[in-house]
């Protein structure tokens, strides 16, 4: 059995999952609802920049779990691939600038590329800028995401495709993102859990609605979906896992809520459904 | 290099991909247009009765591939899992009435139901109504329907697991579908397609369209999409598969088309992107 939760010391939420708000409020937010930790993404981030935002992170006390997203190597053309590289190296620097160690990788897909033509670009663009997080050090995480995202987000759709990439670059600066959305249905889940170990760098959770509404922006509230999120929580810590429970939701519907109310929503379906 | 094709020999459409046309519309449509082969939903089959159906069809020299659909075997108490197998029985009842050698079946899913409960129930389901399609000569064939599906229409969603389910059961009356819109991400395909060899009972086409703008009815046509659709029939080829190709489109944007200028473009995409 699953340990159940029983107050908020792993809770940490994603600044996609309250779009509407800024940095600022999103600080001003978690804090104030005694949320103890922060994934920023990038677009979040781009209006103050890295320093300025790294400071306003320091000055709120939060824990930076990590910045979202690097990833998209694949490309038609090699300088399209190279400025490719160069932004994940630009994501590294702006990770160790706002204090998070690890950023998350959604490895990227080009509608209509053969898709092992794809799978390999992603391998030797993770390769290549390994170097660069090892330097800064700042952890890479691949994020296999749910096959529906294979024409054009990401050409790594299971764990054990990430898995044999980790397996491959051999690095302890390269682990895995296990993302309940992503994976819960996937008939090989536990065993590939076990198998990543302690390569995994990062859970998320949400729950998947039925019927889903938007293939993008209609992820559910933990609880609300079919997702056995205690199990694979329970799955994940077998294998070691002790980190921070990241809630990440993309949701049309909640993005339309108060971001306050939303968030403690959140915390209400975080001990009642993780 | 998979063989061009270059007549339509081969071509099969489902009546769900002109689904405003009532059967005997179908039969008319896919007759004038040189269209050989048909398969038959039950929803178009009801309206007039398998036995008038049936006289239809044989009257109109088209070739029936397969009725769809059965399947849907998990349910929350036994009494619901028998009445599922017993519709499953009048499914494969009424594929022998028209002249079907094919049930094609869509496994089920409950939302919230363990995935490895679902799978047992399928399996078991299966299991049960095999005698049933053996006395009638009526093969099964498991569809692996897309991950995004998992929810509530199939927890069987790779080929692999589809090829398990047909190793365990051990029956020349059930194999396998090919559907390249729900299977053609999986990193495993190729092996599976050959693994599955001549269990393959049915091969469906249509494409991914990005972006998919509807879970369920918005399939893209054949060439319009991201799928490699010519490699995988190379596959399914080389495995030893010589059937029909049969096109199952299911997208509001199609059924919103004339249905005979539908049945022109299919012929087209059918020469030029399978």
């Amino acid at each position: 059995m699953t340990t159940p939760l029983v107050d908020f010391s792993r809770l940490c939420i994603h600044t996609m999952t309250t779009k509407p708000w800024t940095l600022e409020e999103t600080i001003d937010g978690y804090t104030r609802a005694g949320v103890p930790a922060i994934t920023v993404w990038r677009q979040h981030l781009e209006p103050y920049g890295p320093d300025e935002a790294g400071r306003m992170l320091r000055d709120s006390g939060l824990r930076v779990v990590s910045l979202c997203r690097g990833g998209f190597f694949p490309a038609t053309n090699a300088a399209a691939r190279e400025e490719a590289r160069n932004d994940n190296r630009r994501a590294i620097d702006e990770a160790a600038a706002i204090g998070a160690p690890l950023v998350v990788l959604v490895c990227g897909a080009i509608p209509g590329m053969d898709l092992a033509d794809g799978r390999q670009q992603i391998l030797d663009g993770i390769a290549a800028v390994l170097p660069h997080a090892q330097a800064a050090g700042v952890k890479l995480a691949i994020e296999p995401l749910h096959p529906m995202y294979a024409d054009s987000r990401s050409a790594v759709n299971t764990l054990e495709q990430a898995n044999n990439m980790v397996a491959a670059l051999r690095s302890p600066w390269l682990g895995v993102t296990v993302d309940v959305y992503h994976l819960w249905w996937d008939p090989m889940l536990k065993s590939e859990i076990a198998r990543a170990a302690d390569s995994i760098f990062s859970f998320h959770v949400c729950d998947w609605r039925t019927p889903t509404r938007d293939i993008l922006n209609d992820r559910g509230m933990m609880g609300e979906g079919c997702i056995n999120i205690k199990r694979i929580r329970g799955w994940v810590e077998d294998a070691g896992f002790r980190g921070p429970i990241e809630v990440e939701i993309f949701s049309n519907e909640f993005w339309d809520w108060d971001q306050t109310r939303l968030v403690e929503r959140i915390k209400q379906a975080y001990l009642s459904a993780v």
